[in-house]
């Protein structure tokens, strides 16, 4: 199939271009690169070192003999998507473009507005790219499970059958997401449920679980192909900076009880479940939707797990429960329904302690990289300003200009509360 | 009570921003005009001629001996918003401030993008600013009955509690929007809901039918305080289009079947009800929702209302059936609940026959500036662009770049179809 992967420079799409292209299907990336210029303006970056597209995609052609083409743009230029759309005419259209942090969208207002409009806007681009040019392509669009939030009841796969007052119906399934990130995902998936209804477009909204790993097996094939692992607090997943925080020695930092209880997925299944939604295609005006995520855990349940693998590999791992920064129920009832990519054919790659000693030993192997001032929160979601720059005194102030002057500093809850912007004042 | 009122120069707000000021609350208007400048882009004026906004506050001043302040700006401008909310400490803010019109959000592209961008900034940053500055007031947000779409159960206020699996919750209910505009307001919807939770803002969204009637008994005080009157296709609401249909013999356009049923109210009720929400606030935290509509029709039912109260003033009224240019059912269920503002204290002005009297003779009274090329619907939702613009040929071509070329020009569906953009194709 002609695939082309938006935001295939990303942790899951760089894994899910390898993936599809090693599958034999034909793969184009399109990227803007926004992902580097957030880390520059955080202070982070990527626990492992990355190469530059152009590097990784001729590794790749050495190894395999496949080409993947790049197009460097962004899907909010709607002249840029279209083009990719009518020069390319994909079967499918894999959608990772989009920010996917909750604690960047929760930053300030900015960050928010920012979010939502980019999220939003692109997808919107893309759905009248495909309808204008390419009615016929299979758009999957990369959802979350966090659009759900933690309701009373079992969560279904996008849509519920309700009874009601005597009369039936089957009703998308209500959202009640936790950031302004994950509205942003709401938002799209009510716009595609829309545009698959007038224009009969076909799409797969895969509401992905929280991803933990880094390696796949292309991505494994040599070291000019790794992948992005984000440990810091903005863009790392969970288990991911559990294992950085544990191969440094640095308590694991569950927020509040721990008991906040979400899906999780190995990367490896999420470069299979985007194949699977793309080898058999919704239908016609069709919105399916998939929950993506093998197994679930509590956060608490995590940090046990890291703990008891750290234990194999010598490691003392504590584990520190911080206030938690997000608005949520720290205890909840938890149950999402999860079967219909199993029945597709997927054969989930569980969460095992082995599969941990290969997560923490590329923490292990990279350690040197590790900013330990990049593992507490700092964006606590009861705030409508959450400054992250440290409060700079004199001599230093040339630096507190520049985009990412945080780098290098340590974090300094008293002199950021000093200016007051205290992270924590509500948090317990 | 100081009360906001953003939006106030558009058909409701206007006439709420009167009726508040009247009973004796303290009104400051926000506006960016921008509806004017619609008119202007579609070819399109009010029915009424609306005079500007400090005459008419001057006609109030001189009438009432109140004061109403008009700040001009946009609120999808930070800065704007935040100093009207600081400077004015108001104890409700009431926003009417987005584009609001379904078939404007249908045009194309740059409309439905326009319309989502607007309106979730718009709402994003009123939010942002009442937790910054003002963190008490109470927001009071125009939402609509069309979030809903038409589910095949009962439409509840906001919420509906789900039993699933045996287990319980009450969930937001389910939206099914029916264009980019309802759609917008989803977003919206979505957005206040959480701020609400993680800030403990208070917000009301009133989920509002369509609102028909010109006249209210502070706009009947003086033809310089006239209310709008739009009729056009694209911001006309059906019975205020039907009544200026009958006023000058053209047929009602009635989409489809007609029987798309809806809630209606008054103009006079919407008033009423903001200031009902408003005397009541919600709780720190709450966002509560009101269906602010009182009575339900499909749209048939009003053509023959409007036909029988023609008769009375000797108008013969025709009835066409044309293509239903929105992808929505023709005949459904329906059925919503609006108790909530009627236990507060709503004593809802029914639709009856004299009261569409009234609304026919202003009609009949401003017949001269009715334009009956502007009744026929020229958006297609089946489109990704709909073509306003008459086609025109090589004489009158310099007027074709103007943005209102299609101002004087007749309707001219053969032209239009030439150019490939048949309205029509798909809507039988």
């Amino acid at each position: 199939m002609k695939i082309c992967v938006l935001g295939g420079d990303g942790y899951c799409g760089w894994a899910t271009a390898l993936y599809l292209s090693s599958r034999g299907h034909q793969v184009v990336i399109a990227d803007n690169f926004a992902r580097r210029q957030w880390d520059y303006e955080l202070g982070v970056q990527t626990l492992t070192p990355i190469r530059p597209m152009p590097e990784r995609l001729r590794a790749w052609k050495q190894l395999t003999g496949e080409t993947i083409d790049c197009l460097s743009g962004d899907i909010t230029d709607y002249e840029f998507i279209s083009s990719v759309v009518r020069s390319f005419g994909p079967d499918a259209v894999v959608h990772f473009a989009e920010q996917r942090a909750a604690p960047y969208s929760m930053i300030d207002r900015k960050h928010a507005v920012f979010t939502q409009v980019n999220n939003v806007v692109g997808t919107l681009n893309l759905l009248f790219a495909l309808r204008e040019f390419q009615p016929d392509c299979h758009l999957v669009k990369l959802g979350t499970m966090g659009e759900y939030g933690t309701p009373n009841i079992d969560i279904e796969e996008g849509y519920i059958a309700i009874e009601h007052n005597g009369r039936k119906d089957v009703l998308p399934f209500p959202k009640q997401p936790g950031s302004f990130y994950h509205l942003s995902k709401v938002h799209d998936s009510h716009n595609i449920m829309f545009a698959c209804k007038i224009w009969g477009l076909r799409a797969t909204d895969l509401n992905q679980g929280v991803v933990y790993g880094t390696m796949t097996d292309e991505v494994a094939l040599a070291e000019a192909l790794i992948n992005r692992f984000d440990y810091d607090e903005i863009f790392g997943t969970v288990l991911n900076r559990f294992c950085a925080q544990a191969a440094v020695g640095h308590p694991l930092t569950v927020y509040g009880k721990g008991g906040q209880t979400r899906g999780y997925l190995d990367i490896r299944d999420t470069v299979r479940c985007v194949e699977l939604a793309c080898l058999k295609p919704a239908r016609p005006g069709e919105c399916r939707v998939f929950n993506q995520f093998t197994e679930q855990y509590s956060v608490l349940e995590l940090a046990r797990i890291v703990q008891a693998a750290g234990r194999k590999v010598n490691l003392h791992v504590e584990i520190d429960h911080l206030p938690d920064p997000r608005v949520e129920a720290e205890e909840h009832y938890y149950n999402a329904r999860h079967s219909k990519l199993v029945e597709m054919g997927l054969k989930p790659h569980l969460l095992s302690e082995s599969l941990l000693d290969s997560l923490l030993n590329i923490a292990i192997r990279y350690q040197d990289r590790i900013d330990r001032s990049l593992f507490l929160p700092k964006v606590n979601w009861r705030n409508a300003r959450n400054e992250r720059r440290p409060k700079v005194t004199a001599p230093a102030a040339e630096s507190s200009s520049a985009g990412h002057s945080s780098y290098d500093a340590p974090f300094e809850p008293n002199a950021v509360s000093a200016a007051g912007n205290g992270h924590f004042e509500q948090g317990e």
